[in-house]
């Protein structure tokens, strides 16, 4: 299985007044760990996004299971693995824990889209190019 | 049905390099939703969270499908609304669209936990209170 | 004066441990009272931006003195004003003030910048056109 | 001098339209930059405000100047020093650059700010411990 894992800081402005992670961060990170995984399997997103001429890959749809509360300098490890690759999407899961104890569970279903024809225009998913979907696993 | 709607607006630093909303910033405005769909009810987060001695409502689920993207300086229009109430938990729904396009649909599982013992102690999920609960129309 | 007044909540996820703004988060707010004010103008930003083929107004320099804290929940009133208009570049004054009692003081240096030529190329600052000059009382 | 270097990658989420860093975020890399240097000279927030009873060491003014464009996925470097310490307040400045490109200079005043008496009570400076300001240089 495709997969990478990486650790972030939980940041002073990342905690909110419970002491504890602003539960939107912890879609950042799900976006910063597949953003690190694309890198980690010769992908990186600026080189691959100018390369085949999308605008990125934007999110479908994504949630997330809370377990226990991550706080301010904590030390997050985010596991993030390739769950499936489908003709215009794909989908990566995201683990995150502190040391031993896990701390949330995460996916993203993101979608393949080129570059609007006009700017502004529209915005289309497209066939992921086989050798990203090969890199992929998929 | 308890539901409350609100209009917020995308701001530069919410979108990101294509040009649309980062789609974390959804979250935030799902907890903005929610904050201010208690407010409209008589449930202040400042003044409910000092009442009870809870350090919040802090989340156990969240997700959320994306249905068109939400630009720069779109307003979105955000309908908050309360599907569920357990005895410890409740669930929110979201509605955000521009003007008639609907943008993403969202949810978020809450759980009433109170103030731990000693500072930086384990956090634990109680009843929500019954004056709580009815004004959530659980 | 070319002056406008703004307000803006203080978010949960604005808030840090301590219970108060996360500095950072002023210069959000200036960003926002910045492009407010040239909406008040006349001058909304995705329009103007587009009209005058400039990649944005960047920033050349900013700065703010704190004077009292400001805490989750708390209504903020940002007056923003334009302290003076040059060649290429403008400054921006903003007050932030929690009902009576002053927060911070802020300001911000913009340049007006033009697309570059070759997408990702160097970015260089233009003459502000008279018709914008003159809205923004220079 | 006391100083620290750290390096951090510009995230999707901190670039904006224009595919270059929202200025913001540049305080926030300011306050990571600051936060590390601490821990570098054995000074971890965490364990420093708990021993100390202190709720932080909040900003009392702050600035930057901007070079050039941070775009994202550039990795910047940032050289935190500190200026000088006084009685209750000290000085950290920031140099901000990509590989040998400078990108942005900046700085922070902030002081040392206990707890208060009643929760949510005013907040008030407090002579900095010998011991801190030994490690600070000052």
């Amino acid at each position: 299985m495709i997969a990478n894992t990486m650790q972030v800081k939980v940041r002073w402005g990342d905690a909110d007044p419970a002491g504890i992670a602003f539960y939107p961060r912890f879609y950042e990170w799900y976006d910063l760990g597949t953003e690190t995984l694309f890198a980690s399997i010769g992908l990186p997103f600026p080189e691959t996004f100018e390369r085949y001429g999308i605008v990125g890959v934007p999110i479908v749809e994504s949630g997330a299971t809370f377990l226990s509360p991550a706080r301010w300098a904590d030390v997050l490890t985010i596991r993030s693995s390739v769950a499936w690759v489908r003709d215009k999407t794909f989908r990566v899961e995201h683990e995150v824990s502190v040391g031993e104890r896990p701390c949330a569970r995460g996916f993203e279903v993101r979608a393949w889209v080129e570059r609007p024809v006009t700017p502004g225009g529209a915005l289309h998913a497209e066939s992921i190019p086989a050798e990203v979907r090969q890199r992929l696993g998929g």
